[in-house]
């Protein structure tokens, strides 16, 4: 049995300034704030509009804060995880570039794709370097520039997806705080619910593709509530039960911020009360695998250390599941 | 410290039957079979023809193999990571889709993307799975339908790259044999010379990319071709100084399969006489994360249990690497 777990010993989040508000989508598409907002609890969210930034941009600041909050070297990080599914390019990967953009020389670095479910199923890829023994210092960045998937004449989507990063510091603990345990899941049966169809191997870019508007968020927004409903709240169950806890053990619960009824809804079945819940969906939307380091970075002020926080996250492949932490400070 | 390896206990490749050869390619652009030889070591690649078909599907192939070879059920496998930078789709990952068609119900799954270090990158990252000592089952495929991206208008570029897959499946190893050390490094410094400029958040798919072929493989052949002998002899070197080996015990070299004349500089620069070498460019061509698990599959019956075995790997990003392994069976 291993006695080292593999902690976060620090969050950074940021987010572009630029603003779109619900009044700004509604003189795009037939929309409006009180639809938007009874629908998704979202307000508004962010956008990078700099041309010449990208992905790679927003993780590099979301580090650099990390970097000066745990007051710890670029040179002395020995992995790199950019958890997206918006990199860049193609190649070289998000990863590759954030880490030379911060300077950290001795770092390995790859992007690792798992959409909204991203982050989590990153954050046990990044534990086993901890746990394993091998590496000590490990960072795990949530970056998605979504606003490139989105199509603004499109009422359905356009109004749900924002950009943001948010990183994480892993380290290893020897109190036994940091990641405990993890439920994973996937399953494509229904992938044509949430995808994006072109502009990978089946699908190239073509005159065709730009056209037909495929390089967008595909979403079927009813199949994809009720089973994200059930995926998340299950995964949740399943954790909680597994290591003999229940909502009344856990501190804080950060869900994937992709809709407020789903958000709620999970939290209903924990039978969790509404402060334990920590949500930011209404300032910046689903901003994919940075959701939940951004939510953890923003309540992690009222975190104390051997708090038990659940994570849970749903999204395309589909690939959802919940993980259980206690906070390392 | 851990006394725990991970070690690859099965690897099977899959390619699919369709060949395009130098002559095919002579009819396509201004080359011949002389010039692809001399420069490259190609003399023909695969095609993954049918459009229903995709990379995930070259990734089922090579994973059912290897489940029959090992004598493993579907249901066993805990993860699942597909190495590639030609997904099906950008969403959902290719590995969530290939763990559903495989049966893999009890795995979760993500893609991992650093390009032509992939596999590499993948197996130090699939390796601390096994090592922590939470996970015994763990498989990465290297998949990549790289005439997806190949421009059959450029010369200097359409020749290099086919499709295939392998997999390997990592299980713990208490002889000591497996996986011993990993050199791996990233600098995007030069990453103009070796991309994919349209398709990301950087600059998303319009007419405008498509009319400019800049959703094809962009590499520059000078610059890149002395980095990467540069890079995979020096990861090489390293890896055997801080093992203290020199070439006389290793038994094979698995190089990226890139360029004939980088896996020949790099064997030479390690003082490997070529039946140590492993080789099988001149089918394949260069099918990025699969090159080196599948030369591994077609060489496997001549390794013997405890044999050295290096592999090395140099790809855009620019990501690079080696690793030491010990066969295990």
């Amino acid at each position: 049995m291993n006695t080292i777990t593999a902690a976060i010993t620090g969050v950074f989040g940021w987010a572009p300034e630029d603003v779109i508000t619900n009044e700004e989508l509604a003189q795009m598409v037939d929309t409006n704030d009180e639809w938007i907002t009874s629908r998704t609890g979202i307000k508004e969210r962010r956008v990078l509009k700099n041309p010449q930034l990208s992905t790679s941009d927003m993780a590099v600041k979301a580090i650099e804060g990390l970097l000066k909050q745990t007051n710890t070297k670029a040179e002395d990080i020995e992995v790199i995880i950019v958890a997206t599914i918006t990199p860049d390019m193609v190649f070289p990967s998000c990863a590759a570039l954030t880490a030379t953009k911060i300077g950290a020389k001795n770092a390995f670095a790859f992007d690792l794709n798992s959409a909204c479910s991203g982050f989590i199923f990153g954050l046990e890829t990044a534990a086993q370097f901890i746990t394993s023994g091998k590496y000590k210092k490990v960072i795990l960045v949530g970056a998605d520039k979504m606003t490139s998937l989105s199509d603004y004449t499109n009422r359905n989507t356009c109004i749900l997806f924002g950009d943001a990063a948010a990183a994480v510091l892993l380290e290893p603990n020897a109190e036994g705080n940091g990641v405990i345990d993890a439920v994973l899941h996937v399953d494509s049966n229904n992938w044509e619910h949430l995808c994006l169809r072109a502009g990978g191997a089946m699908k190239p870019a073509t005159h065709e593709t730009v056209d037909a508007h495929e390089h967008f968020i595909h979403q079927e927004g009813q199949p994809v509530f009720k089973i994200a409903v059930n995926g998340m709240a299950g995964a949740a169950r399943d954790i909680l039960s597994r290591n003999n806890i229940t909502g009344d053990d856990i501190a804080f619960l950060i869900p994937h911020q992709a809709n407020k009824r789903i958000i709620d809804s999970t939290g209903h079945f924990l039978g969790l009360t509404p402060e334990k819940i920590c949500v930011n969906i209404e300032k910046y939307g689903n901003t994919t695998a940075a959701t939940i380091p951004l939510c953890m970075y923003e309540f992690s002020h009222k975190f104390k250390k051997g708090d038990n926080i659940i994570l849970a996250a749903f999204g395309a492949g589909y690939s959802w599941g919940a993980m259980y932490l206690k906070w390392a400070y």
